[in-house]
């Protein structure tokens, strides 16, 4: 079976300068992993255009889909239509199908050339709905464009969810335990010899109420993964508290 | 003067899946502003050797310093430091002063062979105390490699900011408005022609309270910043309130 793999392209100076906290990689992350797309490979880049084109190019070779966020508004540093048009050799101009969205939302006299900006298409795109700011996002090829604010990202990824080919989810089962990775790390790795179709994983964490691992398993095969899931809790049980999560 | 430029790569199949939540580069994002160093790219990349070696060689070539995050504990999912020692050809075995700084912590008993993994640095490198779990990161060249657990990865960047040789501080001021996007795009547009210093970005956001753009006016010469926002002030204020923030 082929495996569809995705890339994000983040774009903004606002990002970089710490000034905006992002929040659309973790969701984006959790929603196509959700639809058995693997999320490989996340880039936050500055507004620079030859930045923009170069990553555009690189990605869309390597990945299923590449998904950008931000750039598209109306102001002058929203670069991103142009870059990708210039990433695809393509012209770029408004879009009628694009005003006629920004039109259900801001009133004719108010349809400045700034708000126009966010209408200019680059050529053979099709548009990407959102029924929170009405401004559309765009797919060119395997490019999904979508606005940088969260909540207008979100409404137009479920759109994107839509078009995209979808694979087999991949399962997941997390393992709470209250012993220190060192102490498990032995173990961890001998069991993960033994499959080939499981993923295991292992996380530290420190917080208020004391420190231990959590042991993430991961595969396409349902029961596979309980099986391992089962060994690990058997092998670790003498040593600490375990608890198994159910599989999701 | 000189430009003193970054980049992280986080490096973590937990990222990408969604199961964890970044929390590591924002903070990072605001030391870096704050001391003068540009953060001009971000990558999240999966735990697979190739695709770490070629990012880091990438990235070490093309930035001023490079700091990863995530992939130095004790599992066998933690490869982050044979990646960077095969990145820089160079050997990597275990390091006295490393084991020492485990045993501040852990008692010589429990340093099974999976813990002393922790103490396995590349050959040339200077280590990276940290207070936290103790186990220290590594520099070697222009590359810091830090933790993923960000309380102990905020503590390894204390001594990274310190050794790097930082630049002049990149201020910063907000201005606050409930004016939309498209309103002001024209504006600002015109603004941003008129000065070469001070970059200004516009950020729209929707919230319970309304909708409106905020302004960042960012800048090293904080007298023309100061000069920017003035003008920014007086041509918006009669179109809609306007809060001029502190420069920090």
């Amino acid at each position: 079976m082929t495996d569809f793999t995705a890339s994000i392209i983040v774009i903004g100076d606002e990002i970089l300068s710490g000034r905006t906290k992002d929040k659309n990689i973790g969701y984006i992350a959790d929603c196509l992993t959700n639809v058995g797309v693997y999320l490989k490979e996340v880039r936050i880049v500055p507004d620079e255009e030859e930045k923009i084109i170069d990553t555009i190019n690189e990605l869309r070779n390597d990945y299923t889909y590449v998904l950008t966020t931000g750039g598209i508004g109306p102001t002058h540093d929203d670069i991103t239509a142009d870059c990708v048009a210039k990433a695809f050799d393509v012209g770029i101009s408004e879009n009628d199908e694009a005003i006629k969205m920004l039109l259900e939302r801001i009133p004719l006299a108010d349809l400045n050339a700034s708000r126009r900006r966010m209408a200019r298409i680059p050529h053979g795109a099709k548009l990407i709905e959102n029924s929170v700011s009405k401004a559309p996002g765009f797919q060119i090829g395997n490019v999904f464009v979508m606005a940088g604010v969260p909540s207008v990202m979100q409404a137009m990824l479920e759109v994107v969810i839509d078009r995209m080919e979808t694979g087999q989810k991949l399962y997941s089962c997390n393992i709470l335990t209250n012993i220190k990775e060192g102490d498990i790390a032995d173990t961890l790795r001998s069991i993960q010899s033994r499959t080939s179709t499981v993923s295991i994983g292992s996380y530290p964490y420190y917080n208020d109420s004391g420190y231990g691992a959590n042991i993430v398993c991961r595969g396409k095969n349902i029961d596979e993964l309980k099986s391992i899931a089962s060994i690990i809790e058997s092998e670790l049980s003498g040593i600490g508290n375990i608890e198994i999560g159910k599989i999701s």
